[in-house]
């Protein structure tokens, strides 16, 4: 790993994620009503419960709105979900004043256009694999396993290693 | 790109998207009661949308019918909706006389034989890495993505970036 | 092709069709109470109908039961369907008695070890990419696409291009 | 196969099964009501079958709770199905009393943390290629094929074949 992805991994406090392509691999699923079915990873979600242990936040940011979505973060707990959030700008800074943290202490994972301004504002920016190139071209990290299969998760392990918490997490599951 | 692929791209007024195996993967999903649930692709989506935004139409026309997908179109503000459409050509003459619209001005995405008949009507003629032989042999352009999963955003990003539009929603994004 | 092949396929009268891992992929997909959604396919599907104006029967014998397979079914106007069919064999042997047809008229494709009985019966026997290594051994082909991705419809145009059915179709489709 | 895995296949007399990631490819499918949609295999299912028609036992135990589990556990006919479970090491400790075995007479599937301990304790440890890292690196055996998708019904003909009960199957079904 390069001493800066490093260094900005150590300063994390908050993963905020986007939803469809990042926490899904981007299917809009729609059922006969009209309302959506989203399909998530079960070891992502188990990423974000590890990461929230060991005292990190993490919030949604999406541009769009489900129930699904409100069902998925409050299981996993969520801290702050911002559904419809059109720029996502606004709704970034609501949380960063929110939560009294600052742009470098914040890492956002987004795959398309409107996630850039976040992306460019954020100490430390993550794209997927399945993102678009203007994206991908300006992140610090994209993520080797594919968004709604294993981005979250790596990332989890990425930072919390980073940290020097995921021994402890590793050895409190082994017994 | 050849000229004559970009020539035809600059004329394109309107996108007409044919649904299973363009729009989705072409997974026909049937739940217990016999309803479908559509699968879709959320930067297709967005693709629609920023076509839209820059003065481009966009119509659906397929041989199916599902309440899923006009969920779908009335989300992403699709222009035109021919659900049930047998033979696709006459909904595709219809559509042309409404949009005052010449067949140069059309691209049509397709995978199948059924779509056939407007691929060669209209100017640009489009399938996917996954349409059947006689499909694809005919067509203009075959797109580098698969039906469901950047397809027919790959289109947009062509038709855009043909037409000089696709600069200004980065600019517009990025800030 | 091997002329054995050809000379199976030119008999084939009827088409018969298992549905989990051949007309899906063999997903089993269970809602919150407990029903079934199917995944099917469409190109899969309209090659069904292709076959039947072609004066081919099809029809399907599973094991299992679900009110999907029942919906589809219809939609195709598949000729007969055999759920909950244990063994295989007492519902293919009705199948051909109500049809009228010997065992060298009918083609059947499974991917598991209660497909065998029937895989030994029919004149020409098919299995999928993913089917288990005793049903692929046993049989005359495995298709090259996937069970509920183009298996079925592969069959299809074998069957119909072998019979010198196909062409008029291309010809119908293309005006 | 090594020596060892064949002689610790032998001793088995219960297969206990993780369901997201193992029974499934990990997929959390939720619904407009919050409700879990579950994608289990059909050849995964049907070995299942096999499996205790020969003797052996079949358990579940799972962190996570969804009614779309029990309704497959159900259909499947397996003998327990331990919902909730956190942590793991209680269901089975559980379970083993309840079923007089002995750790080395069972078998457990598992792909993340979670399933640590339990797969530190069973006679016969194994995970999928999709398992995170150190449960990999702890386990007798990965499977060649993904969670969802076989992996199960891999361990099921292992099992049965090593304990010399695949013939008789095989020769069972091709009546």
């Amino acid at each position: 790993m390069k001493k800066e992805l490093a260094n900005k991994l150590k300063k994390i406090k908050l993963l905020i994620l986007d939803v469809d392509g990042v926490l899904t691999n981007g299917q809009i699923v729609i059922d006969h009503n009209g309302n959506e079915i989203k399909i998530f990873n079960v070891r992502d979600g188990f990423g974000i419960v590890l990461l929230r242990q060991c005292g990190i936040k993490c919030a949604i940011i999406t541009a769009r709105y489900s129930k699904a979505v409100d069902a998925r973060a409050k299981d996993l707990k969520i801290d702050k979900v911002y559904q419809d959030a059109k720029p996502k700008t606004i709704a970034y800074q609501k949380l960063l004043k929110l939560m009294k943290l600052k742009d470098e202490e914040a890492c956002f994972m987004g795959d398309d256009l409107t996630d850039l301004s976040v992306l460019k504002r954020v100490g430390l920016s993550v794209s997927v694999p399945n993102g678009v190139g203007e994206v991908k071209r300006l992140v610090d990290y994209v993520t080797k396993n594919e968004g709604g299969n294993g981005a979250v998760r790596e990332m989890v392990e990425l930072i919390l290693k980073a940290q020097n918490k995921w021994k402890s997490i590793i050895s409190a599951a082994s017994q």
